[in-house]
């Protein structure tokens, strides 16, 4: 690894920021520029640290600081071994600890090895200058599968200090109705990993007691809003049917009982339809799908006509989805933005200032600022 | 199985004890006794709850409790769900809490259902008169695959509290030297669930932290020497090569690299012969297998001459297996007890006056008193 990081570090050093066209959204006026390039491996995850230091994740397994001004790259070091890569799973995402500036303690999701299966994974560490300390696994779901599909999986914080994180259906669909296991589900912990005692299956007779919502698909976008204390999560459909979902304590979000989309191998609807009582419908549902990554709920001062906007990376139709929620929480508008660029767009992020930082499957960062 | 259990009241009452013949060993007269005929399960588990109680489980998922002075039966209730029952899974051990007279605590292992394949898990209720309240997994382990063999699971403790229990390679061979995952280990706990401190990869970079030893094929007896502070396991061969273990912490056992067993399918040995540095030694090993389903530490007054010896059930080569140590823990002589009798002898316990009870695959509790 530390051979790939000084080609890197050499890469990078140095570089200005690429202007790459100019747009208007709500009559703002907003430039899209390229901050660094030719990264060696998916950029999957992005944290600030400070304010010109991006931690990136990427699938593969390394990690890096970025500086945002002059694009240089460090490699950083200190996780104990190697993520369990392959199809969709690997190192996937970061994030900082809602007392950053007092822990230094970072999250991260990864797929880690059991018997050579898959299970997704919450762990924590303390980052040290570019090292990371007290790696401590906080929970490996039991999700394990002969797959490499549907791991999730982002991590975001209430304004309580729990810790949420994402978990797929691992390819396994039913399972995603099924409370014995974590595949399909939002889990809900305190930071140290222990359960809540509020957590909705607490008293439940055989559900594991992390669990907060299930029914899920392969939810990638997941994102708390400080103002009106909502969690939303984003997933992947089949065919068709990508969803927005208001993720609520114990309530089941249909997969695969209800879906908007089709089989991958004939326009035949999944399960029983689009509606069922007792399962809950989207906040927005997306066909053909867009194949969202992540999700961010945008609270930044730069751009006062977005603010509480959701803000989705596409994967699949190339794209920025920007989604406007009116007071009661209903989808009103949506906007696809950066289209012309053709780019896999991965993880959304704002920085201090209220600019949007993006990640592209390419190995690009971009940043969005006022024009 | 109300119904079930009404039927085994009916049939178990007022039963007298029946004398099934009378020998010697070590120039004592023993006698062995049938207390019990007739239950419809496998009494894979046994536990006294009080002088005269046993309570039994049965691999089928019901739980019993039998006065072993009037053969009474009545059922247990209270555990939350069914266990996953096929292959060697199912309802699996039980013991008391070393502190049972104030906590009414019982342990279990079982087989959870995860995905639809099974996971070897501790968890822990309360005993109150025939119901068990405040059920709780304390630790469902990374241990799934798609076979149904090799579960495990027997429990003991050590002179501190410390809770053991044992967990098969699941038929996954190699993985039982993986330290990623459960499959093939002794797990050492806290009676809470939580990891010693001081357990013996507390610090390594990706070992699952619960781990105390490894490189087990299937240990289906465990037990501790209260007088020596040594643990013991025994566990099933391939064909040839059951083991009994002395388990110390961090040590690797040595399936499958080394074995003294031989494939099913041929006389071909398995991995790489029976000796490697670094890798442990058996105590004692069998070829042919016995096929040991429990393992007993004696430390009863009603047959002195077996002080500290153990007792394994043998389910193949279907007889009590005696072994006896030397003070340096050396195994000096094995004898072979109860072989006319062609019964598979599953789980072996002792009673507060130093009587040996035996469950068997036939739904027999038999008894061995002085004679």
């Amino acid at each position: 690894m530390m051979r790939l990081c000084l080609a890197l570090c050499l890469l990078f050093s140095f570089l200005q920021a690429t202007s790459l066209f100019d747009a208007q959204s709500e009559g703002m006026g907003y430039r899209v520029e390229r901050i660094a390039s030719g990264l060696q491996g998916i950029p999957w995850g992005m944290a600030f640290v400070d304010e010109h230091t991006l931690f990136i994740t990427q699938i593969q397994g390394d990690m890096l600081l970025l500086d945002t001004r002059t694009a240089l790259v460090q490699p950083v070091f200190g996780m104990p071994f190697e993520p369990l890569y392959g199809g969709q799973g690997g190192l996937l995402d970061v994030a900082i600890s809602p007392h950053f500036q007092e822990d230094s303690t970072l999250f991260f999701t990864y797929v880690k090895s059991i018997n050579f299966q898959g299970a997704t994974t919450l762990a924590r560490a303390t980052l040290e200058g570019h090292i990371l300390t007290q790696w401590k696994d906080l929970l490996i779901t039991h999700s394990t599968s002969g797959t490499s599909r549907h791991f999730g999986s982002r991590i975001a914080f209430d304004e309580k200090g729990y810790v949420y994180f994402s978990v797929g259906d691992r390819g396994m669909r039913d399972e995603a109705q099924e409370l014995r296991s974590h595949t399909g589900t939002i889990v809900r912990l305190r930071q140290d990993g222990t359960i809540p005692e509020d957590n909705p299956f607490i008293d439940h007779p055989f559900a594991l007691k992390e669990i907060y919502s299930y029914g899920h698909r392969n939810p990638q976008g997941l994102a708390f809003d400080p103002t009106t204390h909502r969690l939303y999560a984003s997933e992947h459909g089949p065919r068709g049917g990508d969803e927005i979902n208001l993720v609520e304590a114990g309530k089941n979000y249909g997969w695969p009982t209800i879906s908007y989309g089709k089989e991958y191998w004939a326009p035949i609807s999944i399960g029983e339809g689009t509606h069922k009582e007792g399962l809950e419908q989207p906040l927005h549902h997306y066909t053909p799908s867009i194949a969202p990554g992540s999700l961010l709920v945008y609270t930044g001062d730069a751009f006062p006509a977005w603010r509480d906007n959701l803000f989705l990376g596409a994967l699949k139709l190339q794209h920025l989805n920007r989604i406007v929620l009116n007071k009661n929480g209903k989808v009103i508008k949506e906007e696809r933005l950066l289209e012309s660029l053709g780019l896999r767009i991965r993880q959304v992020i704002q920085n201090h200032e209220g600019h949007l930082y993006l990640s592209t499957d390419t190995g690009e960062i971009l940043r969005i600022v006022p024009q």
